[in-house]
């Protein structure tokens, strides 16, 4: 494929994508391919004026009074019921606030609840850090519950055992973008007696994932990269409906009481998911993101999930026929179905292409030592920017335009 | 006093009013005596501003590159500097996110790492009911903890003991607005071995607070009250900084890892009070935060904390020279020293009273079963505003205009 062909292929995919027109939610920045999605998601065009109409009429003008006259109050339930379809669970099931580790926290502990006697955290090694460290900090103050570790290559079932309250595991891997079978994986743990905590950060708006379906336990996930809900957006949890009644979690803040205005002495859980709420809702972060989610109304999500799919086809294929010889290898799987919504290539020189990239408007991000990570959100992405991208990796390649010392300054986050 | 010489002393007071300029930078609903300062401070007129700016340039444009770029990753910190003077603590000490909740569990296990082998919480049996529902919440998690109540009238010094790992207070209390001798009783804790947890919601912006001239060991606070942060602004916590290299806190997410972005599988702690981050920062109300917190850089808080007493003091003369004969009981000291900035009278008509107060404009709380409460954020009020809400309670009182059937309907969040 020759990069004329690839620009053909590309405009004919978009000539014929349906859900083409959910890009005009969205601000694009001019000239810019973003290609970090995974990361943090563009802005929906709504939420700016959402947020003038919190600050100017809900806050400014209806102070105290709209916790019940602007539904602050019931915000974290309302949009829990927006992401909900999006990740096959039931309205009323998914409660948002706080961040993901909080939201860790909270169902490792409630996992621990509901299997009385057991005492390990069975965590995926190679988990997203923050998800290891919250199962650490919760080891280090319950005495005697520990994590093991599940090494890359190992099953659930191999490693599963009578002690093992709950499994925890990133449903889409952030760096090698595996998708893990979860109604297999669910089935290997109760067959063990134990839970399991799906971490859906880099899966919820990119990937099918029905967690009813396949008989799921527990849940969390970010809200900010395929959802669109800001820099550091609230995120959510989902618990089986059918274990809810006998949840505890520890961190029992009086937005989660049963009668959070009776003020009781004693901590009683709300019915349902509602008791994973803990402290006030941060009703700027959350009307954001209740805003973002409106646009997920109505999208044909089958047909979103096969646009990721086909879309990062694309990409490897794309990329694979440009820069042969340059020594770029695929971290991700070559099966689509097997893949979430990003590509990482790694090449010892990957920092600084990916920054001679930034500098020609293409945004992806970089993973130590040497992973080029490149997203794809098929909420707004069309195969020309894919295509750009790759003709462009494929110039700073061949031209060593990445051999320049600014590109090699390093200490940002990105 | 009578009200010709109620509203001439009010004009008098405002007229020599130095802080009075500062109510500029706030929008005040038209018409409005807003006496709810204590439970969502007004908005800050450069708040809208600032939301626009963090939407449209740093998150539409800047993308994910903000997260250095605009300064993201230091929000935590850097508003934690601009709370710092307010409560008597030094720069780089506040840590600000999550809601004070969640904070209080750090704190609150931090405080048990650090006294090894005592595992009782001494908690104020009065406080705010989440500040009570924190702890056990942690008690019925850590195998062994458990609280004790410290009863109203009893002493630290009565109730500390050898198992009494930290003691749990409000510096002002919710309801009877009763300020604590912090020096004294962190005399009194240390004497017994254990630390003092202080929740400071009720205090910082509106009362004196030096955490480090008084001794102080743990603080935390909200921010939607006196310090004007919006509704479920992210909160704060504070360790003395002699303690801080020792605390080892449970929710130990990635952003107070000391090296977030090296990947590292083992949690460690970052260096200071960045260790108390957990997730990811809620940029949108950390900014609205941190814009709304750029106006007390400057004020006189002397001056300030000065006007709250005599505030308060010329409201509970007002309501008593007026109301006499109506059966207020009031519920705060008669001292203003010992004297948060609100002033509670029970009455047992107080809820229809205050739905009244509220249809002409004056806009207080009510707390079951009996308790009328107005909060006097000294930053934005007027004594005219003051005098007014005293004459219109009068009204409502002599006229019995309270008790229609509209008042009476309750089960509204206020």
């Amino acid at each position: 494929m020759d990069q004329r062909e690839l620009l053909a292929r590309a405009a004919h995919l978009d000539a014929g994508d349906a859900l083409a027109p959910l890009r005009e939610a969205f601000h694009m920045p001019e000239g810019m391919v973003y290609l970090d999605g995974n990361s943090l998601g563009l802005m929906p065009k709504a939420v700016p004026a959402r947020l003038q109409a919190v600050a100017h009429q809900e806050w400014s003008e209806g102070l105290i009074r709209s916790w019940s006259n602007a539904g602050w109050f019931d915000l974290p339930m309302a949009v829990g019921d927006r992401i909900a379809p999006v990740i096959g669970a039931g309205p009323g099931e998914v409660a948002v606030g706080d961040s993901t580790s909080v939201n860790l926290f909270k169902c490792l502990a409630a996992a621990l609840h509901l299997r009385p006697g057991r005492t390990v955290i069975l965590a995926e090694a190679n988990n997203f850090p923050t998800d290891i460290y919250m199962a650490q900090g919760l080891a280090a103050l319950v005495p005697g519950v520990r994590i093991e570790f599940l090494e890359e290559g190992q099953t659930v079932a191999q490693r599963v055992h009578d002690q093992v309250a709950v499994v925890l595991l990133s449903h889409v891997d952030y760096r090698t973008a595996v998708v893990r079978d979860m109604e297999r994986i669910n089935r290997e743990a109760r067959a063990g007696g134990a839970l399991v905590l799906w971490d859906l950060s880099h899966t919820a708006g990119a990937v099918h994932c029905d967690l009813r379906g396949s008989g799921s336990d527990l849940a969390v996930g970010c809200t900010y990269k395929y959802l669109n809900g800001g820099p550091g957006a609230p995120a959510y949890c989902w618990i089986r409906a059918e274990l809810m009644e006998q949840v505890r979690q520890p961190l029992a803040g009086w937005m989660g009481h049963a009668a959070p205005f009776g003020f009781p002495r004693d901590y009683a859980p709300a019915p349902g998911a509602r008791r994973m709420v803990c402290g006030t809702p941060q009703v700027l972060s959350l009307s954001a993101l209740d805003e973002a989610l409106k646009i997920w109304g109505g999208v044909d999500l089958a047909a979103l999930f096969a646009k990721s799919r086909v879309m990062t086809d694309f990409f490897i294929e794309a990329v694979e026929a440009l820069c042969a010889g340059h020594g770029l290898q695929l971290r991700v799987p070559r099966d689509a179905a097997a893949r979430g919504s990003h590509v990482s290539f790694d090449l010892p020189q990957g920092f600084e292409v990916m920054q001679a990239l930034a500098a020609r408007g293409v945004i992806g991000d970089f993973r130590a030592p040497a992973t080029m990570r490149f997203g794809f959100a098929p909420m707004y992405l069309r195969f020309a920017d894919v295509a750009r991208a790759a003709v462009l990796l494929r110039d700073i390649v061949d031209t060593r335009e990445w051999d320049q010392p600014r590109f090699r300054v390093r200490g940002k986050v990105t």
